[in-house]
């Protein structure tokens, strides 16, 4: 199963795609989607909104993963993701591809399996996990790449609980 | 010039045509976008964004003007409303249509003269600037021809200060 995982924010949105099989998981692309400060809004979700259309085109993904907003931050940055995150969401809908989202927690959760992990743990894990010989950068890649992860270990979990 | 303008939320979207000539002020079509409670939020996104682009494609606006969030509402609710901004937004970009945005004071000031005006002034002055008979219902569809007046009104002003 191929994962697009997704960290949305307005001038860095970063993305990670991984292929999951029998519980390998294998590094497949990942990067960050930018848009220039100095842009009107429009035209940077405009951008957002073609760049992540283009992802979906050159990857394929069958699945999505998008971290949730953390809620502690400030209201003006929150409104701005927001914007941002409803377009990449209409993208993942208009190619008929299904989302998850999972919180911060969560991930940390899933990836380090300690739900309040630093970075600095974080990306180690991420390293290990996908067999990486340096640090993804930016940040924001290495955050989606986390949430790629966590979508996969959730749907092994499940499987594992369904099966007979 | 034909303006649409629009009262972002998630449940109700409101929107207001209007065409102002000469400062003379006509309702085109005035209404509310609704998407379904129950329905998944990129559901809910994705029909945000397509029947924006049918109201673009039956009434061919020139221009968009768009309530600024505000900011006292709680957080859970401003990153809703933020998503379905951004779909917007993103309707209006696609369609070459410039849009300005408008806080609530904004449009109280310019509609009424009055920057804390309540929501029956508010009501009672968009039906008399258009020439309507009653309210406008439901009140986002009010509050988008506001929007739209405001508009109208901000472009008469900036063309008699350019004015030779």
């Amino acid at each position: 199963m191929r994962i697009l995982g997704i960290d949305p924010g307005t001038a860095t949105t970063g993305y990670g795609i991984i292929d999951a099989v029998d519980g390998d998981l294998r590094v497949v692309a990942y990067g960050a989607i930018l848009t220039p400060a100095g842009d009107p809004p429009e035209q940077r979700l405009q951008s957002i909104f073609h760049q992540t259309q283009g992802l979906i085109a050159d990857y394929e993904p069958e699945r999505a993963a998008v971290e949730q907003l953390f809620f502690g931050r400030n209201i003006t940055t929150a409104i701005a993701v927001g914007q941002a995150r409803g377009v990449l969401m209409l993208a993942l809908a208009e190619a008929g591809i299904p989302m998850s989202e999972y919180s911060p927690p969560k991930v940390k959760e899933a990836v380090t399996g300690y739900g309040k992990a630093d970075k600095a743990q974080m990306q180690l894990m991420v390293r290990h996990l996908l067999d990486l010989a340096e640090t993804p950068q930016p940040d924001d890649a290495a955050d989606a790449l986390a949430v790629a992860i966590t979508h996969a270990r959730y749907v092994a979990f499940q499987e594992a609980v369904d099966a007979p």
